[in-house]
């Protein structure tokens, strides 16, 4: 072996204010450490039905298709995308950053045909830009839209997205994987018809787990496909069965699901509702001000028009070093931030503060080592 | 919330003597639980690569595109196939069992042509059949073949097939999730061009990753493609940037990588280094024959030809009930074993003894248990 040993016992205890991970609470941690059971073990199944149960409430959703997808956000991106277009399919998808763009790709990849609606990096994009967009592409199947994009920091607002969408018969489908426990987002409300996210955001968790929820129109759309799901491993047909199959024989055994990150998921939305989602929503408003007051009196700016509360993205100071600014946070501080990505690299910075990160400590000490490194 | 609350922090402490997950050694559980990093971040980088390091051991690879996809064992199953198939490609698939039918349809759903080589369930594939099969097709891409049958606890031989399907043109993809780490397995030295495995086996860390490894014929297949791959997620093109894009500047974010699950098999992988993969494998022959010899004392038989030493499949005894014997031995002594699954519902009972499960006193216990249950 090449390599030195490393040791996964003892990485440094970093403060991660970047674009996620975010910190995770050593309740969750704890959790993540229990004893492995099967997957098909009747107290396995009590803790995945009270997992997806609390995800409901997260979601704000009925929707009993709500489950966790066995792997990353982009996962969960994908599950949506597989399953609800096919060949032949037409979706429109808003295109303002790194990851609207890959929903383009996603969405491509199986088979549609997808018509990109653009706004600037940090921009959002205007509900009549997408009423023009479906009078172009009336037969249009889906829309897809990030709610909060984490390369650019901006929030999307989703006011009378669905009552447009809808009326024109075709589905919205949402990325919330940096707002889902940290920002305003009412699936059953908003008439979002499916919606992804991850658990290294504003849930403090681990990443590994992509929690997903389908509502009626998005299975009506999924039974009446003419193709199989081009993924196996995310196909809801058979992930139905498993999730949502009821507690007894009905259950069918489709994939070895993550034990272990099921109990920290567990604990980490245990620990959302015993904050309270609008209380905790409402911290990560306070100390996005907190901190957007601090970055503004040093006379930095924030890039997008309408920022997130999660994820704080702001243009390099003049003459900034970028890799030695963000190296001496972590290596004087143990404070990771996040980098530019796509062709904002070098010129933006982005910090997060998301779930158990976004805390008045954090903004503080953030604040105060920026101004000690800026000088 | 409709569901009672349980709790993650306690589950039973289970035998896992199923066809896995198997039992996690502590030290597993405490890595799990070491701080997150981000996934950028040097030390994480550090970590993983290391981790890689290990995989090629265990492989017995020096292929540099080794590396855990971040998913459970079927994500790797896909992501074998999405990248080195396409429309228009033929495969065939060696099909006598759960995973070999799952094999075919993952690969049919890359747009594949995919011919079924089919033996009984619990019998193996011969040479000579993969021999007629590829006269009959010559312009086979990939030959598909499940190593250690986890539903019918076959063992493969593979002996000659990288001979025969590399003279053909074609490539050899195999399927190790229940032998890595437990029986011998040479990706190199056998001509393996692409090889998926679980982490809950014989690895004996929790489910969540799927190591992954592809030689230099699958790198120019997959150089050669016409078509992007359907998942976006699994893309290797995209993935291998991330994982061997060397110490520097040269890695791309691609998506974030499951951390603590890294951290949990680098911890995993260090205790079969440590062990020696050699006296580990002799282990699990030995642990085999141990519960074999007791089984058969007891009247039960193996229902395979050949069987896999980490998944014992056998033949419920004449008027046993299958359930009500499996949740005794679940409820009175805490340990799990493994139905049958398809065609075997009902009429088998699969032990494993995998990894950290494999021990003399697993063995003796679920003899005891059985026989006393048994009556």
């Amino acid at each position: 072996m090449d390599h030195p040993p490393a040791s996964p016992y003892l990485p440094a205890e970093r403060i991660l204010l970047g674009p996620g991970p975010s910190p995770v609470p050593q309740r969750v941690l704890r959790a993540l450490a229990a004893p492995t059971l099967g997957h098909l073990d009747p107290q396995y199944l009590a803790i995945m039905d009270h997992t997806c149960a609390m995800l409901r409430e997260v979601f704000r959703t009925k929707n009993p298709l709500t489950f966790p997808v066995s792997g990353t956000g982009m996962a969960g991106m994908e599950c949506v995308a597989v399953n609800l277009l096919e060949p032949g399919d037409e979706a429109i998808v808003c295109v303002n950053g790194v990851f609207g763009t890959r929903m383009k790709d996603v969405m491509e990849r199986c088979g549609a045909t997808v018509h990109a609606v653009e706004a600037a990096w940090g921009d959002v994009i205007a509900l009549e830009q997408i009423r023009a967009a479906l009078d172009a592409h009336p037969h249009t199947k889906l829309v897809g839209v990030v709610h909060a994009e984490t390369s650019t920091g901006a929030h999307q607002p989703l006011e009378g997205w669905a009552e447009l969408v809808h009326a024109r018969g075709a589905l919205l489908a949402v990325d919330a994987v940096t707002s889902l426990g940290g920002h305003e987002l009412r699936v059953d409300d908003w008439g979002i018809d499916a919606v992804y996210s991850g658990t290294q955001k504003c849930l403090s968790c681990p990443p590994g787990l992509s929690p997903v929820s389908f509502g009626p129109r998005a299975l009506a759309a999924m039974d009446a496909r003419k193709s199989k799901v081009r993924s196996w491993y995310l196909d809801v047909s058979m992930l139905r069965k498993y999730y949502t199959g009821g507690g007894g024989g009905g259950r069918v055994y489709h994939h070895t699901a993550p034990i272990n990150m099921t109990y920290a998921l567990h604990e980490a939305l245990t620990i959302v509702l015993e904050e309270g989602l609008d209380a905790r929503i409402e911290r990560h408003a306070q100390m996005h001000r907190r901190l957007r007051a601090g970055l503004e009196a040093m006379g930095l700016r924030y890039i997008p028009q309408r920022s997130l509360h999660s994820l704080n993205c702001i243009g390099l100071p003049a003459g900034a070093d970028d890799a030695g600014v963000r190296r001496r946070l972590l290596e004087e501080y143990g404070i990771e931030i996040g980098a530019g990505l796509g062709p904002m690299a070098g010129k933006a910075w982005r910090i997060g503060l998301m779930g158990h990160g976004s805390t008045v400590r954090n903004v503080d000490l953030v604040l105060t080592a920026l101004r000690t490194i800026l000088g």
